[in-house]
């Protein structure tokens, strides 16, 4: 059972004032809270309904102090997703660590939309890529949105917040897709790179095109004006780990 | 202004039900309104702000007896997204017309969330695929959240609703992404063809894998297990154009 004080302390989670002040955030749906039990996060707590704890039983058997068994019912109401009918979790948010500029990175100018940034953790998941650096601008990624779109890449990349100048202006390999880079099929990649996606309706700030260097095109073949953000990052992804100079 | 009636119209057609009977959808925002007026789609009505009209006063001139000017206000009262501060109109639903096979199409079976939809409208759009075709189960198109995440591309790209089945078994050429296909980027791509995408969460259905004439991988390089269908479209579409046979 989820008592009040519970279900009032995880809603307020929603917030990232609260998420901030407790240092906590919300993990919510089967998928998602099994990932998070193999990473090294810290689990404070997980709701389950009995047959999510009876089929992961061997799984949980190194949680068991921290589960509380729950009715779907009572996920639905304290959760973000009506969707979420197996699982959640309290985490700890871990200690920012300094970024790692020996690999390469994906980073984003002010990316405002969570289902935008969470699928752009699970592409960077997917191509290997274990660090991604917002602006400071950028929506937390420690919101439930972002968190339920990454389907469990949240537990394998770290998300930076840091302003972007200084982080490209120290990097030797800075790419970044503008309308009048080169195409990206007849380009060679070198790592380790910073890659860098613009705002979702505004693209890159100008003062930080002056860092590139090499802008790179997406050829399109028909009427659409542009990409959304995390197709041309798996579009890119694709491309970079194809084309890297051996 | 937007009488009540009107409001309680417009509202109606948020549900496919009310599409179906009047045969109309909403298109909503500036982008994809503008979008629509270029388009061949037959519009009935458009409803706008003071600041769309004058912006816009050119591109609208032929369509002056369709515009009603409406409060900022009243537009986010009876559109579906609060963001919407421009213009909204009303749209004929176009007869189907036969799926032309002398073209590759991208097909999806049982494609159900909307923004998913909308987004590989735009993706089609952007790589140059005129049509589309949805098994029957799948989003209606006509949705006004995936009219609104195409960002205009609803206007230049058909979708069909068949079943795949049949579809697939007189195409020379069925492409399919599998965990056990060979890799993209390996691979040479002839036309027409058929792509086919399977479920969000359950990948292509079991009796549609015999028609594929090539199973295609996706390479990945990190821990996510998938990658979700609107970027395994970018993803697929870009090494599709890059690897045609010419």
């Amino acid at each position: 059972m989820i008592s009040n004080r519970e279900s009032k302390f995880i809603k307020s989670l929603q917030l990232k004032k609260f998420r901030q002040l407790e240092n906590q955030f919300v993990v919510e749906g089967a998928k998602n809270v099994l990932e998070l039990l193999h990473s090294d996060l810290e689990v404070i707590k997980v709701f389950a309904t009995n047959s999510f704890l009876e089929k992961y039983q061997e799984k949980l058997s190194a949680y068991s102090a921290l589960l509380t068994e729950t009715k779907e019912v009572d996920l639905k109401k304290v959760g973000s997703f009506s969707s979420n009918n197996a699982a959640l979790a309290l985490v700890k948010i871990p200690p920012q660590t300094g970024i790692d500029d020996t690999q390469s990175i994906l980073a984003f100018d002010r990316i405002k939309d969570p289902g935008n940034l969470g699928t752009v953790i699970r592409i960077a998941d997917w191509y290997g890529f274990k660090q991604i650096v917002c602006s400071p601008e950028s929506v937390d990624c420690y919101n439930p949105k972002v968190i339920s779109a990454t389907m469990g890449s949240f537990a394998r990349v770290q998300v930076h917040y840091a302003v972007l100048g200084e982080l490209l202006n120290k990097s030797e390999h800075v790419y970044g897709t503008t309308l009048q880079g080169d195409n990206i099929h007849e380009l060679k990649f070198q790592e380790p790179a910073v890659v860098v996606f613009g705002n979702e309706s505004e693209g890159l700030a100008e003062d930080l095109k002056q860092y590139l260097t090499q802008e790179v095109f997406i050829p399109g073949y028909g009427g659409a004006e542009s990409l959304n953000v995390a197709v041309s990052t798996a579009v890119f992804c694709d491309n970079f780990r194809r084309l890297l100079k051996p």
